[in-house]
């Protein structure tokens, strides 16, 4: 059976973050979702550079027209208005703490490592972010500089220049590595991501 | 005054390498307008992966609520149901020749070099592509496998994993290489993109 994850998608997510996780997931097929937050528009979202994206389904409909308990991952895009949103919203919480706890993969890049803090992913666990956000996170959980942190089933990664990264280590995870390298040649990736 | 950019997105586009263009040269304060090509639900585009893009403009309304003369550089984003779209359009071949002709920016990544062709770039230029669509292209011009050639105003790029280089060059042709230095910086990536 098709593995399955849910990507989140609000206003001012960082579109190039957002665009990364879900192609590389779905060229791996994984099954994803795009799951709508607390969208001004409900039928799209405004990313953080202007670019317009539809999500599939929006999150205040989970248990209706779509059900999380059917995913195996979460993955949250960064850009500061994006997170700050996915930060503050308790069904956002209330999913990533649930998948944390069934011990399916909770995934942060860029400031959305700020969502793993308000979901209550404890503090023992080693972590990355981009900078900006760094102070809010340090004193906190374990914080290191790598471009991606693989940490049990906690992924943080930094930012637009990390992402391919980021996404190829999901694909790692989910569906093994042998996938992602072949997906890392079709993409025409350097052996240079790390 | 502002540099502006065109960036076509197409039914099948490649949406990594669209979104990395769209945002990359946003962030570097070039004005882009997203341009829909013959999409088959005229407010919004199903790219190569499914993720939903929601085009600013589109080109069949070109000359009346929006103007080509008006920008400095056109960006073909690949995917190759995308690219073919492009290849095939009338408008976009004019529009694509117009710029060449006066010496504006015409940009092209994987497949959409076949775009360069259908529009009478001539063969005298030397360009890149993703290597499927290479054999349509090798007789006819100068190929080279580089990950990203700029030949005059004729710049090509070769795929997803050549999009953050493609994207920061186009900046570097647009608003000076001061500008991509900085991005490069504050997106995180190293410095292995070549």
């Amino acid at each position: 059976m098709s593995k399955k994850a849910i990507v989140f998608l609000a206003d001012g997510t960082e579109e190039m973050e957002f665009t990364i996780a879900v192609d590389v997931l779905r060229r791996a097929k994984v099954e994803v979702t795009v799951v709508g937050v607390k969208l001004k528009n409900s039928t799209v979202a405004e990313c953080s550079r202007g670019v317009k994206i539809v999500p599939d389904v929006e999150l205040q409909h989970e248990g209706q027209s779509w059900n999380a308990n059917d995913y195996d991952a979460v993955v949250c895009p960064g850009g500061m208005g994006g997170a700050l949103t996915l930060r503050d919203d308790s069904k956002v919480q209330q999913l990533v703490a649930t998948f944390y706890e069934k011990q399916k993969i909770v995934a942060f890049i860029c400031a959305a490592t700020i969502v793993a803090k308000s979901s209550g992913i404890p503090g023992s666990h080693k972590v990355t972010s981009y900078p900006s956000v760094k102070d809010d996170l340090k004193d906190f959980y374990e914080y290191v500089d790598d471009r991606v942190v693989v940490d049990q089933n906690v992924v943080t990664s930094r930012g637009p220049g990390t992402a391919f990264l980021f996404a190829l280590t999901l694909v790692e995870q989910l569906v093994g590595k042998g996938i992602a390298d072949n997906l890392k040649s079709e993409m025409l990736l350097t052996a240079k991501l790390e």
